[in-house]
C-alpha cells in the first residue's frame, strides 16, 4: 500500500480494497495453521485447526468468486493487522514452555485470528449490500458464519477443557 | 518480547502476559483515537470516538486495578497485533480521498480495534475465572461489555447512516 496504490475514491473502491486485504489475510492463515496444528497437543484442538485449514481453503475460493462476480482480478494487498496477529501468535508460542499452557495460548491466538476475520467479513457484507451486490454479500456471509462458528467452538473447547488442563 | 522476556510456564504467567499485552494495546488506542476524531466528518461518529476515548481511559484504570489485585506491577509488552491494526487504519485513512467514504473506512477500522479487544478480554475473563480470580474477572468483564457495546453501536451507525452516505 501507499506510494504505488490506487487512491480510494468510492465505497466500491473501499470494498474492493478490503476484499484484497482479507484475501491476503486468509492466504497468510493457510500458511500459519500448519505450524499451529503441529504445536497443538490436545487432539480436539489439533483436529479443530485441521478442519479450519480446509474451511479456509474453501473461503479463499469464495473470495475468488466474489472478485470475479464483481469484475475484478483476485489480488492481495498487505494486511499489517493479520501480519501482526500472526507475529504475536508465533512470539507467544515460542515463549510457553508447558504444553498444556501452550494449548491455551494457541486457542486464544486462533480466536484473535477469527475475530479479525469476523470484523472484516461483517463490514464487507454490509458494504456489498449497500452497493446492491446481494450476490457477493451472500458468499461473504457464508465465510462470516463459518468464522463465528469456529470462534464459538474454540470458546467451548477452551472453557470445557483446554483452560482446565492448563491451570 | 523474545530474548529478554520471561518464559511462560503456567496459565497464571500467560494471564499476566496477556494483561500486559492488552494494557499496551489500550494505551496505543488512546494515542490513535485523537487522530480518528479529527478525521471523522459525521458528528455522531466523531462523538462516538470521543466517548470511546474517555471509556478507554477508564478501562486502563481497571486494568491497573487488576494488576494490583493480582500482586503485579502494571507493565506493557509490545502487541504486534494492535500495532498492525492501527498501522492499517492509518494507511487506509491516508488513501481515501472522499470524506464520506473516509467515515466508512474509519468506522470499519474502529470495529477491527474493538474485535481485537473483545477476543482478548473474552480470553482474560475465562482465564481469570479458571485461576479462581473472580474479582479480576468481574473488572475485565466490564471492559468486555463496553467493547461489545461500542462495536454494536458502530455497526448500527454504519448501517443506518455512514455506509449510505458513502455509497
Amino acid at each position: 500500500m501507499g506510494l504505488f496504490s490506487a487512491d480510494i475514491e468510492t465505497l466500491d473502491d473501499l470494498f474492493v480494497h478490503t476484499l484484497q486485504d482479507i484475501y491476503y489475510a486468509e492466504n497468510q492463515i493457510t500458511k500459519a495453521l500448519p505450524k499451529m496444528i503441529s504445536m497443538a497437543t490436545d487432539p480436539e484442538l489439533k483436529s479443530g485447526f485441521e478442519k479450519h485449514l480446509r474451511e479456509t481453503e474453501t473461503q479463499i475460493q469464495r473470495l475468488e468468486q466474489v472478485f470475479q462476480m464483481h469484475g475484478q482480478t483476485a489480488k492481495q494487498v498487505n494486511c499489517p493487522a493479520m501480519d501482526g496477529i500472526i507475529k504475536e501468535a508465533n512470539e507467544i508460542s515460542g515463549e510457553v514452555s508447558d504444553k498444556e499452557v501452550l494449548d491455551a495460548a494457541l486457542a486464544a491466538a486462533a480466536q484473535a485470528v477469527e475475530h479479525y476475520e469476523i470484523t472484516r467479513y461483517g463490514t464487507l457484507v454490509a458494504w456489498a449490500k449497500q452497493l446492491g451486490r446481494d450476490d457477493c454479500a451472500n458468499l461473504l456471509q457464508q465465510n462470516l458464519d463459518e468464522e463465528y462458528a469456529t470462534d464459538k467452538k474454540l470458546t467451548e473447547m477452551a472453557e470445557a477443557k483446554v483452560n482446565r488442563r492448563a491451570a
